[in-house]
């Protein structure tokens, strides 16, 4: 499929550190993050893709797979939106009106329809497949997503038949799982601006300042170094508290003798980046001292592990291992790692695309990228764990994120 | 439903602005938003309006609904989550395992399944049916909602059948529209810090600076002034993107003659209150006074509107006739205004709850709350939109936000 150039309006918009819109190419969509031709190469992979699955028309309602397949993004996707790509015949993009100077402006998108106030998007997207001028006899969805509503999968099926549609979440999930080197790039910059907003963070801690005050420290920062609104967090949370997990602020002061849990994401054309850090507010005890260790020296073992051909199960147990060795096991509940990329909010991981957990014999290959997160939950207590951002190159893995890699002792006077 | 008490561990947390924690009942749970017998109340209408529409078992699945009858919240809601409420039996919460200790200090729910790496989450879903011991002969489910994958509906329909499964939407939506006494101070409170937000956006606009280095000082206000990380935004867009709807900061540098589009919401125990300004870099033209002076014009004549036993749609046409008249018909593409309350990522409207548009013929009542937003997007040039957040009292509506209705200029030197 070729795509179409075209631009924006007749403005000009200098974005900084790039060069003024005027003096890019004028035919270039307003905002495409990358150029067309990895446009052309991305659907072209996912049309192979479709076609070994048997598939014909793919309905793609993430806002990752849309944002992957076509530069579109939006915070509006609270509100109904598919992307129908056929193997053969005209894409269409079925979306609320609201949206349409979006499209128009932020991705090589040109057919489709929109849904006003009062019009039945069931009724809209019926019509957006036959839009697409395709062959429809197996229909591709996003069998584990959240954002494909029970009531247009029902009325696609009520049309071509149960039997129809068939689960395709993986044909997107495998395409997105190797990262281009435009995708690496941003990856970079994601992980330098997360970089930056943990240190931040970091020195904002005393005692006596909310858990609130640190993240709006934590989130200037990293605006200000250029960083997007992020996917998720930052998180900041401190003392007993930060045990329970993904808890976000909400305004518990930083005592003496707290520690205090950091997950900072960096966000950088919608690709993240996360770095998860320590700051102790006096002197540790033993036991968070020790804590600390084993968390840090869980995420080396990971690091030394990571390499083409080792499977992911085989880095879960590398720092499972060392956890429990360190008399951590029962809490730390989780995957120790899951694949970055493209993400919106509430999360992001890619959780669907890659994980790093035990029953995943999946080989990691150059160009893959995890957020490794060897941290534990102690009930009443707190947490601890850090965590780095990392891309696996062809002979080991190359770490994104930079922030010393030890507890951050503050003063508790 | 009688709900038990208990608390989580046994360190004590001062949050700010309240008591420390071991001067509550120590019987309470650590984190839960409201009391007790607020929950009980929303059980007990949730399950007098499940019996009206003869549904045995309510499957609930998107954070705001699980908030709202449990207290529970994390950002894990990106994994796969279901509350299981029957009608009579033992409700059920199936989470991730990494989510239990959050479900434990943060909701009153004490019953449920976790899903650990590798296990499978339909099979706990059903192991969580059989756990409710409830007659299950109709099954609600969130029909327009997105945090219910397909399978697991598939899954269900296998086992009970296809016409077992309704849709109840509706059945929380109904309840959640009119707030509590304990609701509307938290939207109170999230409109206050959303003003603080946009007072501090309104005064960090200069030229040379960037969208991101501008909305991280705002969302540093905000969250300095107690605010919780808010469901959206902060919008920050400048000159002509901004006519590009629901468009984020993207390091566009702000310019003499910019526009500056703020959207800036407030997030109090995840009620959020919302509000929308326009900064101007240098004095505006005639045509974007007189677009400031239509949006203005157009809330004026919705703030009248609005009183109990007038109609969504009334309320809509007193806005969108005032935005004609000023010449703004094609690019006003959206409804004037939704409903306000509880909200996660990726957005801080009630869309599902109520709206403020055309063919809503749903007299208001007073406890309604709404973000009423005349904004147009003029294509190549930028936008233009003034919003408040409202509550409809029992003879008109009091605004909740406080910030001058007016056109902020900013020196252009």
């Amino acid at each position: 499929m070729r795509l179409e150039r075209r631009r924006y309006g007749s403005h000009p918009v200098r974005l900084a550190g790039e060069p003024p819109m005027n003096d890019w190419d004028d035919d270039l969509p307003f905002g495409l993050p990358f150029t067309l031709e990895e446009y052309e190469q991305r659907i072209a992979r996912t049309k192979a893709a479709m076609a070994e699955a048997g598939i014909d028309l793919l309905m793609v309602t993430s806002p990752e797979n849309i944002y992957w397949l076509t530069g579109y993004r939006t915070t509006g996707y609270y509100v109904y939106q598919i992307f129908l790509l056929p193997l053969d015949g005209t894409p269409q993009f079925v979306t609320s009106k609201l949206e349409h100077e979006c499209v128009r402006a932020l991705s090589w998108i040109k057919t489709g329809l929109t849904v006003f106030m009062g019009e039945d998007e069931v009724a809209k997207t019926l019509e957006g497949f036959d839009a697409t001028e395709a062959r429809i006899e197996r229909i591709g969805y996003e069998e584990r997503g959240f954002w494909l509503p029970p009531r247009i999968l029902d009325a696609v099926r009520g049309r071509w038949g149960n039997t129809a549609t068939v689960a395709a979440g993986h044909v997107l999930e495998d395409l997105r799982r190797i990262k281009s080197p435009a995708e690496i790039s941003c990856l970079r910059e994601a992980a330098r601006i997360a970089s930056v907003g943990m240190r931040a963070g970091l020195q904002a801690v005393a005692p006596g300042r909310t858990e609130n005050e640190v993240a709006g420290d934590v989130y200037q920062a990293l605006m200000a170094e250029g960083g997007e609104h992020p996917a998720g967090g930052p998180y900041v949370v401190t003392g007993p508290r930060a045990a329970i997990t993904h808890m976000l602020p909400e305004r518990a002061v930083i005592e003496p003798g707290h520690a205090v849990y950091f997950e900072v994401g960096g966000c950088y054309k919608r690709y993240s980046g996360s770095n998860m850090r320590m700051a102790h507010v006096g002197p540790p005890g033993n036991e968070a001292a020790h804590r600390a260790a084993t968390s840090i020296e869980a995420l080396d073992a990971m690091l030394e592990t990571i390499k083409p051909g080792a499977t992911s199960q085989d880095i879960d147990r590398a720092g499972r291992s060392v956890m429990a060795r360190g008399g951590t096991t029962e809490e730390f509940r989780h995957r120790a790692g899951y694949s970055m990329g493209v993400a919106f909010a509430p999360g992001w991981g890619e959780g669907l695309v890659n994980d790093i957990a035990e029953g995943n014999e999946r080989p990691l290959e150059p160009g893959m990228a995890f957020h490794l997160v060897p941290m534990a939950g102690f009930r009443g207590e707190g947490n601890m764990g850090f965590s780095e951002t990392v891309l696996v190159s062809t002979d080991g893995c190359e770490v994104l994120t930079d922030v010393p890699r030890e507890l951050h002792i503050v003063s508790a006077g």
